[in-house]
């Protein structure tokens, strides 16, 4: 590895591995290094003063709406929707990561899954009740779960099928918008679950619990009672305001890390029992089938992933020159401790640098400076979380878990679930990008 | 203090202080204490089965929208606009802090103040330019600046005119959010202003910049170089989305900690030079006149400060029985490492739970347990931060800064900036809240 050398002036960039993959540490200390090599590539030089006046400039602006959304220019960026129409049957809504960054995914923007339609609830008249194997049931509305000290925390949510397209024997050439827009992480404020079944008084004979929310479907699901303690809440707030209408206003179970089936919306019942329900979504949708035919019968964990959504399939490089690498990173087990990056299909890697801090089961942002020369490269990144779980190479993954047993032809199909391996995006010569597998 | 007692059944509540302070250790561990005295408090004892199905159970949902908003019944959350017919004066729209929780502000409700409209600015044709004390001037786009390695972090952003009723020698009868809602927390990703600036080529006899913005004020203000090199961004995202049209689209100057008008947003220009530019808001608006007269020629650090959101003005308690007072408590210095909860007037103090992790110059929400018994309370918090400094009493702060030099008539008049003091909610024996001083 070349020394870390900072001086003014042009320094030379610090590679730590193939095709052109920069130090992490060059964002440290000023940036010099990277600064030095960016004069011919993103910005231009500037023109004499005085400045030109844009026509915005010179009249008076709109005034603020009491709630403020994007810009205009920005209208492009949605939700993708895999039911426009509002046929009978589920309607996802997909995040638009290549277009976002940072951590947090804008209330708006925040992905959803409804099977049976949005239910309008109205929060005075909806109730969360607690009952089956406790000492006393007790019932709880919006305004008197406000009353509790609430908790707040970050957490991703992610769709157990989200990411199925990558099943498919052949690459999907499609956005990470459609292939991994089934994710997304807020702050989310609620009710630490175990605190009301202390309260309710929880028999020690209890093992698990069914939630099932107020939706058309009664949706619910079977959850065992030690992830209510670990750190379950009863969200009531995303981001700071109410949740949104898709995401279960006016509260939903949240068990940050398992499958978001499990994060039941439009919570209205927890029964404690002493054997799971087996449900509609706990023994058909959600039931891993691996190769060779057998089945898990269950696995809630959204186990440690990452994907680069800058650059990715439709965004191009227009020249040569440094860029950044940038993505997301999350585990359903804890922290992300590391993220590899690799510029050349895996040959080798180099550390990103993650941004801090770092919420357990919440996603992290990795960066990775690149210096692209023009040349074909393949991009990767693959996580690493702090209990010792790696985000498994694609050939590995596939022979654990399987291929599509049937042809993937568009990516709303759902050939199977919880992938978590890695991502590959080709940059051809003219920095085009195409999904490749690598 | 008593022991803290942690057994099922119906354990006493652990006081810390006068008028029923209850030690936030008891949200800790399961919070039996807490849960105990609920019992016959915030939830009710749940009907018998079976369980009512509500209409919006019984029909097929709405289906999701490209971008989702929130619930019907969630309408009058929104932003008091000071000015809401768009006359040519300044506009600002303040976020409702006693309808939120957590610490991210949600970008439709995040403040925002504009002196000339806000400009529609087409991405595509707004360029940064820095110049002066530069070796090469440089000009930069949303594209070019997006190619960097973007750096997250979160940071409240504070009007200098922020609580300025608090001024008035009586107290105004008004909601947290109209007497503290020109301060905002959200996560903002850009590239370091020191990035750009070494690129450029700065002059080591630089000592200030003005950045100026491309509203039809060209808002400008100058910033010490110090300040550029330590947190400055050019933020280009706001919880993970491109700016707000309010907050700077397409890129703002962010000065985590510093006052929020030399946050420039819409920012056109970084001239560096050698002294500071004496603008109209450095020099007018935002010079804070002292007892006898004299003004501080700068003040531009939002210092350590609290209030209480739940419960405040306009809220009320309906029974007595357990609650939980929560706020917000951020400081222009760095990490809030305290803060102190009074339910007596300053009589007794008990420290409140500070929700993790604790991001330097951000959000941090407290919660303190309270157990109200239906007596008058005068509830009053008091933060503390990492580099000593501590939110003065109001009758510290009134001999150091003064009160209104002319009557407060309304929550607008600003007659001076900078307030940080404390702000006291008293509760009556009805439960009604009422601002006073104490």
């Amino acid at each position: 590895m070349q020394q870390w050398r900072r001086r003014h002036g042009a320094p030379s960039l610090d590679l730590v591995a193939g095709n052109g993959l920069v130090n992490r540490r060059a964002l440290l200390g000023g940036g010099v290094a990277i600064a030095g090599s960016l004069a011919t590539a993103a910005p231009t030089t500037a023109a004499a003063e005085p400045l030109a006046d844009a026509p915005w400039s010179l009249a008076v602006g709109d005034f603020p709406p009491p709630v403020q959304t994007p810009s205009p220019f920005e209208k492009d960026v949605t939700r993708a929707l895999s039911n426009p129409n509002g046929e009978l049957r589920t309607a996802h809504a997909r995040t638009p990561h290549h277009r976002l960054s940072g951590t947090i995914t804008p209330n708006g923007l925040h992905f959803s899954i409804n099977h049976g339609g949005i239910p309008n609830i109205d929060p005075a008249e909806h109730k969360l009740v607690i009952h089956g194997m406790v000492r006393q049931p007790l019932e709880f509305t919006l305004e008197s779960l406000s009353r509790y000290p609430l908790v707040t925390r970050t957490a991703f949510v992610e769709c157990a099928g989200n990411s199925a397209p990558m099943f498919a024997k052949e690459p999907v050439q499609s956005t990470v918008q459609m292939l991994h827009g089934l994710v997304s992480n807020a702050e989310w404020t609620g009710v630490p679950l175990s605190l009301l079944l202390d309260e309710a008084g929880i028999d020690p004979a209890a093992k698990w619990l069914v939630a099932e929310g107020a939706d058309a479907q009664f949706l619910d699901r079977s959850v065992p009672v030690k992830k209510a303690y670990d750190d379950a809440l009863i969200a009531i707030y995303q981001n700071g305001e109410h949740l949104m209408p898709g995401n279960g206003y006016p509260m939903r179970l949240l068990l940050p890390g398992y499958q978001g089936n499990m994060n039941v919306k439009y919570l209205r019942r927890i029964k404690v029992i002493d054997q799971p329900a087996y449900s509609y979504f706990e023994t058909k949708n959600y039931s891993q089938i691996l190769p060779g035919g057998k089945t898990w019968r269950f696995h809630f964990l959204m186990e440690v992933k990452s994907f680069i959504t800058h650059p990715s399939y439709g965004l191009s490089l227009k020249q040569p020159g440094l860029y950044a690498i940038s993505g997301v990173a999350y585990s359903g087990t804890g922290r992300i401790n590391k993220v590899m990056v690799s510029a050349d299909g895996g040959k080798s890697w180099a550390e990103a640098a993650l941004q801090a801090p770092i919420h357990d089961k919440a996603f992290t942002r990795f960066v990775m400076p690149w210096h692209w020369d023009g040349q074909p490269a393949i991009l990767q990144s693959r996580a690493y979380d702090d209990g010792g779980n790696v985000q498994p190479l694609r050939a590995e993954f596939v022979a654990m878990r399987g291929e599509a047993s049937r042809p993937v032809t568009t990516p709303l199909a759902f050939p199977n679930q919880h992938y978590n391996s890695i991502t590959s995006w080709a940059v051809d010569s003219k920095g085009e990008i195409k999904h490749v597998y690598a």
